[in-house]
């Protein structure tokens, strides 16, 4: 049997008994690293399972499944995943190589940022789409995902932003010359990803006679380390969110809609700034 | 501390270690029973657990939740949640109170349905807003949730929907005669969500002359007991799906919008049906 196991998003502990119990009696367990991280590392993971990991970095996923899937057939394989199996679709795709040899496969679900983020105190139906912010660069710099942001925001539903995320990348000077070199990795802050938004703020002001939803006062919550014992929330303004320090990865960003008294309330928990609160105070309806 | 503690999805050992660990040496363990239930009871958690577990029905945690917070200031009191504690309103109303109290919280999160219904192989950065589906009777029939799903697949964009539970409800005899008798707990099947779709897309028609962007021919995805050993996965047409049984509860049902190939491919594990294939097969772009 392949199992694909969702080990939560804090440290070692945040594993269900359920995918202990089969990362203790594997044959092979591999560890995917680089859709998402933990708090901790491979060697306090091995230490708590008391098992060598196999790292497995996208190269190795996306071109040597073979190997990974191999004895599967008649083994149990435990291939784990930060948060849950289902995050990326990296994963889809080992499910259904596996298929494709005859193997079957058992997901242990786990918590992922997609359920988590509401601890925020957000209600999880009332978000739209969720969306990705991708480091911008000297030539790329995207910006669709305000409109999808927007478009959440029409309908009055919040906005989660997954914040991009740099492992194992060439620069291009290593790309080119062919060395497997790779730049350290990246994991954007929400200082970043609210620096950006505003830039798109200020574009689109000049192009664009109609008011914004999307501007500089718009409240946001940026977390940190969601599940972890240092988890950080912090309610602001997306102007004023750029100049906060979340501390180390991951960080998400969430822009909310229309919000329900009890959404408030909860958001108040998580900010001392008078003008933030005023302003969540004028959104009671 | 206050702890409020996600049990999962399937069974006892779908708990985290973490979350294990507080439940052994918590002063209190309850355990909310109204908006979730796992495939085993009280009595398997208790005995998994080695613990005593103190049922919380919805009067309990709303009206009582003095005697629930009580001694958290200086012990611990564990809350137990099917999936993540974070899925219901009167949870973040806990949370509220006990900061109101100056209690302190933590939060042990898990898989619940809104993250692990990637176990049908759509992608969940492509869920569209998350609907509920309610039980109709004989003066309540409201149909809003048709709108959503459209709205959703106008967006290209999937839907999940959330089934309802009736869970200790009186009937209208015994609510007026002031009776405390509750009727059987009721967990609406994927057939039934669909049957009532039927006749809102039957309604539709004869009002509308627009082509209907859910109709008898949708392709969606009924799902049942996720996370368990016997968990069931059907893809099949909004039509053909009112007469596939899926056993026990819970169930909820998918409306895909647009499709990825690998979400295609995926969807196809899930079923035996050429006319259903073929379908899937058009749909590739």
């Amino acid at each position: 049997m392949f199992y694909l196991i969702g080990l939560g998003l804090g440290d070692a502990k945040d594993i269900t008994v359920k995918g202990l119990e089969v990362v203790k009696s594997a044959k092979r367990v591999y560890l995917e690293a680089y859709t998402s991280i933990l708090t901790v590392g491979k060697e306090a993971l091995e230490e708590f399972y008391g098992r060598e990991i196999i790292l497995a970095d996208r190269d190795m996923v996306e071109t040597e499944s073979d190997t990974l899937l191999a004895d599967s057939q008649n083994e149990d394989i435990a291939f784990l995943v930060v948060g849950d199996p289902f995050g990326a679709t990296t994963h889809t795709d080992l499910v259904l190589r596996a298929k494709q040899n005859g193997i079957d496969y058992k997901v242990i679900h786990n918590a992922s940022i997609m359920n988590a983020i509401g601890c925020c105190g957000l209600q999880l139906y009332n978000f739209g789409e969720t969306i990705s912010i991708v480091f911008w660069d000297d030539t790329w710099r995207p910006d669709s995902f305000y409109d999808k942001i927007c478009n959440n925001l029409q309908r009055g539903m919040h906005t989660l932003c997954l914040l991009d995320i740099k492992v194992k990348e060439q620069s291009i000077e290593n790309l080119m010359k062919g060395k497997k070199i790779y730049e350290p990795p990246r994991y954007m802050t929400v200082s970043t990803a609210a620096e950006q938004l505003m830039e798109i703020v200020t574009n689109k002001r000049s192009e664009e006679s109609n008011e914004l939803l999307l501007h500089e006062d718009s409240i946001c919550v940026g977390v940190a380390r969601v599940g972890a014992d240092d988890q950080t929330i912090c309610t602001s303004t997306l102007k004023s969110i750029v100049s906060h320090d979340l501390g180390g990865p991951l960080h998400s960003l969430v822009i909310p809609g229309h919000m329900h008294p009890l959404e408030l309330d909860m958001l108040k928990l998580f900010t001392n700034s008078d003008d933030v609160i005023q302003k969540l105070n004028s959104m009671y309806t």
